[in-house]
């Protein structure tokens, strides 16, 4: 981590100017928080990002349509064990009666609040506990960063823990904040793995931002895949309100490019937080694709092979085999140069000019025991790159998804 | 089955005019057979399909050579236990010279035969072996029906039994035959799954066929997966030899009819072998998609439900679990309408109208005990259809492909 970032508690409340409550009101049988409120009093720009399953829930359809019509916005409620999916014309209603009763308990103008859920899909919600439920947690609201837990806390399904993150960052003209939490691919019920996150910062960024954000999500939450299967429910939003008293676009740009790095360790951070706890994830996997013909190319394949049951079986097993690998990255439709491609675990190169090199497999099996690993493959054909995070496909993962009756 | 059509043995043997052999030159530990040759001794039209994985083994590199300058052939040689893949310029000249021997053997013109090898990845041809093993089945060359079985034998590598099945048809204007075999989705050791398939008649097609044939395929090869890999070295290859006297282009159109549902019949037949004896299936499962804009894009989206790990899971552990296949169905990058998209198993609807139907879950548990799984997604958006076949992912599937060691 960089000498300037002081890694920080508090999580979505470690940045001025945002309140936070999370508790319990009674969606899941457990007793575990579900209920939660992010809150910026006055205000912040946000970014969101949704999911593309076309049969996106109706709370993504309502939040989607919200930023639509402005990015200055107070805040998200959220609740965990229902992901207000599938619920047709009743799950939109829903969806609204949630965002007007926050804007109606903190006196903000309509289109003002976004919505997330997360859980089990197919069941309207149980507005009567979710409406008890917000009315609490808005009594409850807070501002002091030992409180960004109890909102890390709500929004979890099957995570084993809270995910979550936050940084002072020291600029030469100031110190910032940004912090944030995720959670992950646990199947509710499991019915779905759905992906949130929630980040903030007291930095003001303007709309021209935008872009480096895209990229920033492009090489953390769209470069992680657990099974491949995308929720009707993804959803990361990107507060930012000034309270800091610093403006991105006044920084120098040396400032400038500490404060991208900052948000792109924030997300990185909350990203493969998700991916590590993955279900029956036992290691994890970060596949490099390089001499790629575009960022979105090497993207493209290296989810491809992350996505390989063939692969992900084989580094459950421990198994160097790189027969598995390259024959996953030659079936992806991305466009490589066979006779050129290569593969490496971390430093040793197993594989080029379409064939295996003499390595030691004693070497290979060191790397293959250890929880992190890394593979690298160049094909040959340009000069972009991109890394994709995964893990492995263990009995659990077919335990934890097969042994449930609907 | 059609009337008109009479089981018989004799796999690539039942049609008149071919002549084939199997047995084992010691490639594989095991003892088990390994070589095989199937010869058309006046010579054949051949349409063959191979792999699209771009790091293609030699064999095929060879084989789709042969075919760009002839489609008139006299067979192929076959090899089980290596695949011959990942072998680099060594590997493509023992494949020629492969096909060198048979061809000097049998006499017969240089790129007259195509050459296939299955098995384990990255090792070279043990050479002495094969050209042992290919004198020897040269000299077994039988066009009896019994021997039929001996090459449905040596094609395989870790599937649990042969798959080959022949038919005779009653046309109006006489009688001719169609028979082969096929080997599956088992991984050697385990590093590759590969599909193979040889299919022979003695009625005589023509080039204009290929359309027809190529409908075929897409219908029976190109519609099943098992895991969604690709390997090096998928092969099918159709002979037709004329030798029943028959020429499809003269037939009534009845007949021409009857032609194409029988070859039909035997590419079925063979493709969902494969998928029944997948590694470590437990189910079949066909995934019907209609409504869709064009047959491709039905099968598309049937490939990527069948696919989907979650699906796959939630199929092994018997639960109709309707939101996995229609959150899939709508990530597939396949135009769909999601407020039409219906998903049915069997004849009992469950989501309709973004939403789950209420269905006796009796009814539908009493579906998913059964071996057999059949679901239907209607997408709204079109007429065309197309199905999938696919297994379950199962504990047996992760212990096969993790507990290996290279």
């Amino acid at each position: 981590m960089n000498s300037k970032f002081l890694r920080v508690e508090g999580g979505v409340l470690a940045a001025k100017g945002y309140q936070a409550a999370g508790g319990t009101c009674g969606i899941k049988e457990s007793g575990l928080p579900d209920v939660g409120i992010l809150y910026a009093p006055e205000g912040a720009l946000c970014f969101g990002t949704f999911t593309k399953n076309l049969l996106c829930a109706p709370p993504v359809t309502h939040s989607k349509s919200i930023l639509d019509h402005s990015k200055f916005l107070r805040g998200v409620v959220v609740n965990s064990g229902n992901a207000n999916a599938c619920t047709g014309n009743e799950g939109l209603k829903n969806a609204i009666a949630m965002t007007d009763q926050i804007e109606g308990l903190t006196e903000q103008a309509e289109g003002s609040f976004l919505v997330c859920s997360t859980g089990k899909i197919g069941d309207q919600l149980p507005m009567d506990l979710i409406q008890k439920g917000i009315k609490e947690q808005h009594a409850d609201l807070n501002s002091e960063r030992a409180f960004g837990k109890d909102f890390s806390h709500s929004i979890l399904t099957t995570d084993t823990d809270i995910k979550e993150i936050a940084l002072e960052i020291n600029l030469s003209v100031g110190t910032f904040s940004i912090g944030g939490c995720s959670k992950g691919a646990g199947m509710i019920h499991p019915d779905m793995a759905t992906m949130l996150a929630f980040v903030t910062t007291d930095i003001q960024l303007g709309d021209a931002f935008r872009e480096e954000y895209q990229e920033i999500i492009n090489e953390t939450f769209n470069s992680i895949t657990v099974d491949g299967d995308t929720s009707t429910n993804d959803t990361a939003l990107f507060f930012s309100n000034g309270a800091s008293g610093l403006n991105y676009n006044t920084l120098p740009l040396g400032d400038q490019s500490l404060v991208r790095e900052a948000i792109a360790y924030v997300f990185t951070y909350l990203a493969k937080a998700i991916v590590k706890d993955g279900e029956g994830a036992t290691k994890f996997v970060e596949i490099k694709v390089t001499g790629a013909n575009t960022k979105a190319e090497a993207r493209k394949l290296g989810r491809f092979v992350a996505n390989s049951k063939l692969v992900k079986t084989a580094l459950f097993g421990g198994d160097p085999n790189w027969g598995r690998i390259v024959s996953a990255a030659a079936t992806s439709g991305v466009n490589i140069n066979p006779n050129v491609l290569s593969l490496s675990f971390s430093d040793i190169k197993v594989f080029e000019n379409q064939q295996p090199l003499e390595v030691s497999l004693e070497d290979l099996n060191n790397l293959f025991v250890k929880e992190e690993i890394y593979v690298i493959l160049d094909i040959g054909v340009g000069n972009a790159e991109a890394s994709v995070w995964t893990c492995d496909l263990s009995y659990e993962y077919v335990k934890i998804n097969a042994e449930y009756h609907t």
